[in-house]
């Protein structure tokens, strides 16, 4: 599409809030200005609702959700059907940046799927390598690895200062997820 | 409308990118739970396009402009004018508030406001002391005082780690705004 000119990588990461969150609201400025974006969401496939209001915007905004994350509550590893579906995903992802039909591509909780070992952090340095000179990658999640912040154009962390954990409140739908 | 059951006060501040995103990824993905909100953009009113792509949202999204930022750039003082205009929005802000028909209110670059002089911050915490127990309040914005943080139930502070401005390269359309 080209309508950006130059394209960056940009980095979410850390332990606050808001990082998914301020993808979300790119890929919605961005339809604003009627560019085109491809939203993958790791690690969750179910219960996470945040693509039912981006349903608004299916002519601009393709959102697709891959893998569970119940292996991390049930402190297990991940199954190899799980690493194969990540890691699917990551070829169709790649196949979508290549084909310059979009201007925007999100690569959501890519970190924490490094850090399950869903992932390598070759995986995606390969993905950066081969980004079109005029698309934008926004990558997010907790942990993000050196390399990665090394390669990026702009990395912001998200840094808890007061959370209501601490009053021992659990999240609430509409809000957290 | 009392969805939410209790709602929380969020803190957006910090030197990096993503609060205001941020606070549109949260509306936006509230408005798929059926969610309303109020969404009022201090400082905003030109060229940000930001609403643009919340059009699509108008029968739960409502987004508001007040205020230039001119004065910023010509380093000047705001006029009686500009502040005028502020703190009137504010009242307006804190009708809608009252009114219970919103779940979530945004009050985005409140804290840029107060660091200009266009606002107080016992202006904010008024607002604070009177949210209903019911709404949620998503507050944006470099500088937050730490009066604001103390009355907050959530902060988090983007903080920018790395950023192509080093590189010599203004902001984009459709990304930046």
């Amino acid at each position: 599409m080209d309508k950006l000119g130059k394209g960056f990588i940009q980095v979410y990461t850390g332990n606050g809030k808001g990082k998914t969150t301020a993808a979300i609201g790119q890929v919605v400025r961005a339809a604003g200005f009627g560019l085109k974006s491809y939203f993958l969401m790791l690690m969750k496939e179910f219960p996470y609702n945040e693509i039912k209001s981006l349903e608004r915007f299916n002519d601009l905004i393709e959102v697709v959700q891959v893998g569970k994350d119940d292996f991390v509550y049930k402190k297990e590893l991940p199954s190899q059907e799980e690493i194969l579906k990540i890691r699917n995903s990551l070829e169709i992802f790649t196949e979508k940046m290549l084909s310059k039909k979009y201007d925007l591509l999100v690569l959501d909780e890519v970190f924490v799927s490094i850090y399950f070992g869903l992932l390598t952090i070759d995986d995606v340095l390969k993905i950066i390598k081969q980004k079109p000179e005029s698309v934008e990658l926004i990558l997010t999640g907790r942990y993000c690895p050196q390399e990665i912040i090394d390669a990026a154009d702009l990395v912001t962390e998200m840094k808890e200062i007061k959370h209501y954990y601490q009053k021992g409140i659990l999240s609430r739908r509409g809000i957290e997820s």
